[in-house]
């Protein structure tokens, strides 16, 4: 008999026909669709359940994120902290990640938004460029695996790399910085600030009106982790004092961003509905699989979540 | 004595000081400051001098184009033909082209049109990619160092690159095709199509609506080379008849592309101007003043135009 996987998931993936779901190595149970036993269920596989479901399926052998963002799962004080957290990690998030940030760095370096504006008025308006990518020190929050590709597709384009990250790690032409001592010396740096920070109780609120008074007069921000890293209130001021000089956000502190908030008719934000790293179905799913034979097998788990410290 | 260098420079060289021109090598006069001897001109360096203009220098050993671009140079029937052209190389220029081509590329790739119009509603609309930058097929019109250095830029990416040129050229990763007989087959796999060719009788309105018709149904234009390539209103229709999805343009038939332009407001239309590659300054006359070392000496000058072939 092969196990039994709980898939909740959101709108987006409703377009899959159930065969995709469909798998040797467990049977598939979509939430909203089908019945289930509670107590009969292996595997939750999902993005961000609500507060409570998990610790209703009693015999779970381990969650499994289809994000590489664990902070739904974690924020939810019922989460059985017995059974293993799994957090995906998706090949294919990091390319996605590295396309978005690089085509935002080099609008910025390119002046794209100034060209856009003079064509909404019609206006042939030259401007040279300033600076060549290699003079522009792009700082990356978050050195894991996606920073690093981030780190890697700029330097392509000859960009000056920079990182932090809590506990030092090491990427290849990355300068790297670590810890809370050292985050100043790496803020004063950054040309273009990147996060993709985990969510985590010290990374809340990270990127606030102290931090963008460490960056260089002139700097943009440009955040693909999650929204509650920013303090909008204080992005907005830092904008109109002209501190900073742009940004660009694909994720918010209230998802979908309501269509009254100031951020959509900023004239220096860019605003992108939480696309920058979209988890591929089909993707996600062999991992799943991948995941669950191994459990089955008695195998360890990949990328497993250190629930206490959050990431 | 020193050799004589006559400059006739576009107004945004305006802004460079005097001390710009000094050089060990030539003495440097500008027109419209300097008096000068028509015939104590040795060297004539600049963009696009009117017709006739070089045929009132008649001691000229060498002309000096500032753009990688010298069909301002030979639209002149009055080109005094035993005059050298030498084609400005600027590493520069392709380093700056790719940088346009791939933002452009990846824009394209990642609905970023798409997304800026639902922020301009203030609307959260989501869309998935309906495929990997693996699966974009991005072909380029004249496989010289310029196009060259943008399908390298573009495998970056993980795009696939297709390169097209007159005469058969190689270039690492690019599946290459050549000379009119290969044209279709080359067009036929194109998702989005770049043009860097020279600008030459040949290529003349080679952007028109014969060339469209062959391009896959969906497929993208990009003209980063010369606004002749382009019939203007062929595109427009092939983006009306939904032919095409979208195109990218740099340069125009008319320079400064005038406010009652259609191309300005068409919604699927990118336009801006004329700044893909813009020759630096300071790079464009380090390789002027090598060159008028070289001729001094009596070395064969670099990059000399056939004059006849128009490259």
């Amino acid at each position: 008999m092969k196990p039994q996987a709980l898939f909740l998931l959101p709108p987006g993936w409703n377009a899959l026909g159930a065969d995709s779901f469909s798998s040797a190595v467990y049977d598939a149970l979509l939430e909203g669709r089908d019945r289930y036993a509670p107590e009969a269920i292996d595997y939750f596989v999902g993005f961000r359940p609500p507060p409570g479901f998990l610790k209703s399926l009693p015999k779970l052998k381990a969650v499994i994120s289809l994000g590489a963002g664990v902070d739904g799962f974690l924020q939810d004080p019922d989460y059985p902290k017995a059974v293993p957290l799994v957090r995906s990690v998706d090949p294919n998030l990091a390319i996605q990640m590295g396309e978005y940030v690089v085509m935002h760095a080099l609008m910025i370096h390119r002046h794209q938004r100034f060209f856009d504006a003079a064509q909404a008025e019609h206006q042939w308006r030259q401007r040279m460029l300033t600076r060549n990518a290699a003079d522009i020190r792009v700082g990356i929050l978050g050195l894991g695996t996606i920073g690093a590709h981030i780190a890697a597709k700029l330097q392509a384009f000859d960009f000056q790399t920079l990182g932090w990250s809590r506990s030092r790690k090491e990427a290849p032409g990355v300068k790297s910085f670590a810890g809370a001592g050292e985050l100043p010396a790496f803020l004063s740096q950054c040309d273009i600030l990147v996060c993709v920070l985990p969510l985590t109780p010290d990374t809340r609120g990270i990127l606030n009106s102290a931090l963008f008074a460490q960056l260089p007069q002139g700097a943009y921000v440009i955040n693909v982790a999650r929204g509650a890293h920013l303090i909008e209130a204080d992005l907005i001021a830092a904008l109109d004092s002209g501190h900073l000089a742009g940004a660009v956000l694909d994720v918010f502190q209230t998802e979908p961003l309501p269509p009254d908030s100031p951020i959509w008719r900023h004239p220096k934000i860019t605003a992108t509905p939480h696309i920058a790293g979209i988890t591929e179905p089909r993707s996600a799913l062999a991992y799943v699989e991948d995941c669950i034979r191994r459990a089955e097998a008695g195998q360890p788990l990949p990328n497993v979540v250190n629930v206490a410290r959050g990431y």
